[in-house]
Parts: structure tokens; sequence; C-alpha cells
């Protein structure tokens, strides 16, 4: 134990040097640092191959739930796609140095701000070895060293990926210790990460609840977090019916086990009769289960009674809770009391009412006739995620390479002196 | 002990309600509550003027620090202070609402961000009651609601201001749980507060480094703080010996007891020569005790000798720590090594050398030129300011209305469907 605080600690003093090191280097070296390690993991393949074929083996040999071992599973088509994705990064605007808001005060000094990396990123994460090299690329491009703790059941194939994160840094005369992955799958390494607020700047857990529960409680590092998608769709007395019920189709069914997936549909009641009847079959036929407030079962027979706790329940699956709404302002509230701030969509043509709804859900992402399963980085732009952030403070929703800075005051003088 | 907790509950039951009414307030109402409490507040006077007596009596019976009772201390010029702030702050764009970023993406939904009160914010301050008035008038403006904990000291002046601000909020129609007042001096309020996350989005400590710390190691709470202010002037090889020799002076003795005063003296060890002996006489008439490494005590005597410890101090009072360095790289690692990230600057006239201290020094502000003491909201031209921010997520430092809030993803679509 005293040995692992030891290694924890070496690790932090590593990074915080190493992002000193990142946090002034060139657009350039960031860049020939992605595309070696896009090199270094091509020519890696078997090797990476071999390493998921042990953890695999040892997964199944752990009678790991089947969904988990698919994430794990890693072939060329997966590897091709962790290239592209560092050329992706690669191709993002550089957010470091940008400087805005410059301008001259009465004294005579000018101020602006500059954006600057945070400086040592942690991130802890589960199964999917992907997010090695998501990270590792939004971590380096955005100018900020990186601490990554894998899960266990993925090791080897985050280790092979760490060796080529490595080699690649290494080859663009960065240091190796920009992106540093835990040699160790002891649980207690987490522990001791979450003391090293002197080393690290910023912890970003992924997976699930529970884990980013506990790393939130006992984490004296600020956390960017994660915790329920619970989004709604409401569709408005003004909607386009035929539009509400795809939006409402394809906000559930397209992905289930999505953050961004709907779990609340609310309907306005006077357009309830003419949508749910429909929907509802249509939502039956896809294997989805409705669970319904007493107005929705008046109107389709056979949708089961929704109890307090389905307005709280992310199902992650092909469940949905249904509620009839008597006006917008039942709506909002339903969404700001149940949801969990993540994703929320009106669909309505009515002018006032968008702009109520856009304004008074407090949620990271507010959507006007679009599916709620557009809420990711890619989508809106960012080029790639580490993860959608439901917190208020510092960045809400989809958090890319702007998430993983922040803007420091800039003055530029003269030799102007203050006096009080 | 439990009606406490039921209290403070209640506190911020209310509290959250009101945040969405002021998130969704126009900026005529917000305006119309800050002139109303101008009003109030003025017709007050000696309402406020008795309160604050009461109070000063029993700081002067408890033998309360003259500094802290010098701060305590309200007349009819800081009663027009409070005033004119409150019209300064009504005078400052309303940051919420505002989008940026607006742009189609290929699936054709339009992706932007929409600036948004962070919700709910808690003030924990000590002794000065203008303060009252600054930390009302910044979360009104910005759409937040807030829960005021200021000093005990000041519970009788921090009262009379709040019953202002309430007639100001319910003369304007909106709600007078908008900014509430803990009506209790019992000092686990406190803890009860950090306790309240599902309330309470932001907690801003105001006061000396043992409060900040602790709130900060017991929040469950999101904390925008501010430790120490470890501030550096920098003189660089190339500097205007005459202008290093000035912002040195003035950004420690323009005033001592505040954060953004100037603790350590860096100089390039090619000007000290000149610039040090007379500056060091300057200072020493100002009564200014000086700490030197050996380097400075070779070039004047009668320094005292620095200790590992005086790079580490802030004085916050007239000594100050010296040293002399050999190059740009040992200032900017003293800095990153001791300093807080919070002020720092450079004085040189050498380009590449500036643009290395900015880009590479770790502070909040960073500046070339000028006196540290510049770093604040007004100087900035914030118009006001909660509090300078020594935390890396969210706000670096001064933190003024846009501090105060966040962004969230606004996204308009025409029946866009997502299909992966």
């Amino acid at each position: 134990m005293e040995d692992l605080a030891t290694y924890m600690t070496q690790l932090g003093v590593q990074a915080r040097a190493a992002s000193r090191v990142l946090a002034a280097a060139s657009t350039e070296a960031k860049s020939a640092a992605l595309q070696a390690i896009a090199r270094q993991t091509d020519q890696a393949r078997e090797v990476i191959k071999q390493a998921n074929a042990r953890d695999m083996a040892g997964a199944e040999k752990d009678g790991i739930d089947q969904p988990l071992i698919d994430r794990l599973y890693l072939d060329d088509k997966g590897i091709d796609r962790m290239i592209e994705g560092l050329h992706q990064v690669d191709g993002l605007l550089d957010p470091v140095g940008e400087v805005t808001d410059l301008s001259y005060q009465p004294s005579g000094i000018q101020v602006g701000k500059m954006r600057v990396p945070l400086g040592v990123i942690a991130m802890i994460y589960e199964s999917r070895p992907n997010v090695t090299i998501d990270a590792a690329s939004l971590s380096i491009k955005s100018g900020n060293a990186c601490i990554l703790r894998g899960g266990s059941e993925a090791f080897a194939s985050n280790q092979a990926i760490g060796q080529c994160v490595s080699a690649g840094l290494a080859e663009a005369g960065l240091p190796e210790t920009a992106v540093q992955l835990l040699n160790t799958t002891n649980r207690d390494a987490v522990d001791e990460l979450l003391k090293l607020h002197t080393y690290v700047d910023v912890i970003v857990p992924r997976g699930g609840k529970g884990l980013i529960e506990r790393i939130s409680k006992n984490s004296m590092i600020p956390v960017i977090k994660h915790l329920d998608g619970i989004c709604h769709v409401y569709v408005d007395r003004d909607a386009d019916i035929a539009m509400g019920a795809d939006i409402a189709f394809n906000s559930k069914v397209e992905k289930y086990a999505v953050c961004n997936a709907m779990e609340t549909l609310l309907i306005h009641a006077q357009v309830a009769p003419q949508l749910l009847p429909d929907l509802a079959e249509r939502f039956t036929r896809a294997g989805v289960e409705l669970r319904g407030c007493a107005q929705a079962r008046d109107l389709v027979s056979g949708i089961k009674a929704a109890v307090e706790e389905d307005w709280h329940t992310e199902y992650l699956g092909p469940v949905l809770a249904v509620r009839i709404v008597h006006d917008l302002d039942m709506a909002i509230s339903h969404i700001n009391e149940y949801g969990s701030q993540h994703t929320d969509t009106i669909v309505s043509n009515n002018y006032p009412a968008t702009r109520r709804f856009i304004t008074e859900v407090d949620s990271a992402s507010v959507m006007v006739n679009a599916s709620t399963q557009f809420a990711d980085g890619f989508e809106y732009g960012l080029g790639a995620e580490v993860g959608i952030s439901t917190d208020k403070i510092h960045a809400r929703g989809p958090v890319g390479l702007t998430g993983l800075t922040s803007q420091k005051y800039v003055v530029y003088g003269n030799g102007e002196l203050r006096h009080r």
C-alpha cells in the first residue's frame, strides 16, 4: 500500500512536469505526436490483437457479461477507427493560446483572456480499450498531460495501446510521461489517485453510476462527471404530429443503451389522442414496453401503470415512461424536477413555446425538433469527446477539446502602476 | 441541530424554486430590482447605520482585531459606495441568453452555446457588510438565486441590508427568496449548507485561508475558491530598469494586505547590481523588510537571509522575499513551483522572453510590464467581482458576472433523426 502511494505520487510528479512541456508545445509538435501514434498503432496491429485476445480469454473465463465483452473486443476494424480518430483529432483546431476579448482599460493596461490547458487530467474508465486512444489524443491536442486508468478486464489491450502512445510521443520529441497508464489493476490505486490534488487538476470518470458516485464523493480533485441520462421528448400542442412521432421513436429506438436515449415521453393532452395510439403500437412492435400515467392508459389499453419511480429512472433499455401533460409549464416542471439535466427536446411549431422551452429547461442540451440522440461530440462538431458532463460549472454537455482547457487573464502594459 | 438542518433544507428548496424564476427573468425585471434595492438602501441609511453601530459595539466588546473592525464599519460614504455598486452592476451587459458558435452540422441540426445562470450560489464571507450587496447584485444580474452567510460580527448590518434587498426584489415582482440571508450565526449552519448539493450549484467562500480550506475539504458542492496570493514580479535581463523598480515597488507597497500584492521579487543576475541597491533602499525607507537569497545579500548588506519557507509565504504585510535568478527558465520554474497561480508579472522589453513568460507561467493572471496590483475585477473591466479564483477549472482570476454563468448547448432542428 505504501509502495502504491509512492508509485502514484511518482506518476503525479512526472505528469506535472510533462504538463509544463505539453502546455508550451507547438501545434506542429503535437500534430507530429498524433501522427506518430497513428503509425505506431498501425504497425502494432498484431501485438494489440494478441493482447486483446488475452483480455477476451480472461473475461470469458471470469464470466463477464456479454455486453462488456462486446465492448472489450478489438479487431482490425476497431483499430482502423482508432487510427482514424487520431487523424480526426489532429485535424481539429488547436484551442491553446487563443486570445479573446483583448481590450484597453482606463488605466492603460490591455486585458484579455488566453485559452490554456488545465494541466494534468486523470481519466478512469471501464472496458472499451479505444477510450485509451481517445483520451490520449484529446489530452495531447489540448496541451494536457494525462494519467489513464482503464478497466482491469482490458489491461493487456490498454498496455499494448499505451506502448504505441509512448513510442509516438518519443518519436515526436515530447515526454513519454505526457500520457501514463497505470501499470497495476489494484483497485486501491483509484483511491490514491483521488488524493493527488497537488499534481492532478481534474478527474474525468467514465463508467457506471456507482463508479462515478464513488469517485465524486471521495475526490479531493474537481471531477467532470456524467451521472444519469434521463432525457425527455415533449410533444407540444402545436407540434407536427408526424414529426413528433418520428422524433420520439428515433430518440428511443435508434439505440437503447446510450445516455442520450429518451427515457420519458411527455405529450400535450390536446394532441395525445391523435399521437399516442399509433405511436404506442409502433413502440410495441419494436419491443418497447410502455409505462404510462392514468391518462395515457385511458387512451391506449395495455400500457402498464407508471409509478413515481419511473419518472426518475434511466432504463437504458426497451422501456419507456409516458406522461400526458396539460400545458408547457407542466412539461418544463416535469423535466426540471425529474430529469438529469442531460438532453431534452421539444417538438413544436409554436415560436413562444420553443423560446420558453429553450430558456427554461435547465439541461446541458436543449433541443427543438430534433432527436435527443444527436447529443454527442461528433454530432455537435467537436470532433471527439471525453464524455458528456451533467455538471453545471466548467463544462456542460459533450466535453471536447475546449472542455479540457480554461482561460487565464493576460495583461499587457507599458509600465502602468496602480494608484488606489 | 435537526431544526437547523430543516431550516437549511428549506432555504435550499426556496432558492432552487427562485432560481427558475430568476433564470427566466428579463433584463428589464432584473434592472428594476437592482434600482429598487438601491432606493431601499438609500432610504434605510439610518436603520443600516444603527444596525452597524450595534455590530461595532459588539465587536469592540468581544475584543475583535482592529483591521476586522475597520472592515466592519459602515458610514454614509460606505452606503454611497454600495448604492453606486448597484448602479454599476445594473449598467453591465446581461450575460444571460447570449448564444455563440451557432452553426449547422452535416446532419442538418444547428448547434450553438447559450450562456445560462449556474442556478443557486452560496456565498460564505467574513466581516465586510458591503459584500452582501455585491453578492446580491451580481447574483441577481446573472440570473442566479443565492444564499448568503456573512460573518457573525456583521450580523445586524447584514440583516438590515438584507431587508433592503428583499424589499427591492418584491418591488420589482421577483421572488424575495432569490436572495436569502441566513437568520442564524450558528457555526454548524455552514456544515449543513455544504451538504445541500441538490439545491446549491456552487459555493463561493471569501475569507481567511483556514475557512476556505475547511469548506473545500467538506463540501459536496463545487467550490470557486481563492487560496493564496503569492504573486511575483520578475525583472528580466532586458528590462527597463527604472520601470522594473517602479513596478516592483508599486506591486508591493501600494497596498500590503491584498491578495494581488507581490510577495517575492525575482531579478535577473545581470541587472541585479544596477537595480537592487537603490530599490532595496527605497523599500527599506517605506518600512518593507527584505529577505534575500545569498546573491541578493552579497549585493546589499543588511538584507536578512531568506529560508525555503519564505518562497512559499504570503506575507500580506511589509515583508518581501528577493531572489536573484540566472535566466528566464529559472524565473518561470520558481513561479510555477512556489507561486499560487494567482498573478505574476514580467518586466522586460525582450519579445521572446515576454511571449515565453505569458505562455509558460501557469497563473490566473499573467502580466507584462504592469503592476500585479491591477489584478481585480474593476481594473479588468468586469464591473465587479465576487472574488478571485485560483482554481483551474471553470473560472480563473477575477470572477465577475460571466463566472457565475456557464454555457448549455442549444440545438435547432427541423425534424432531424439520428441514424447510427
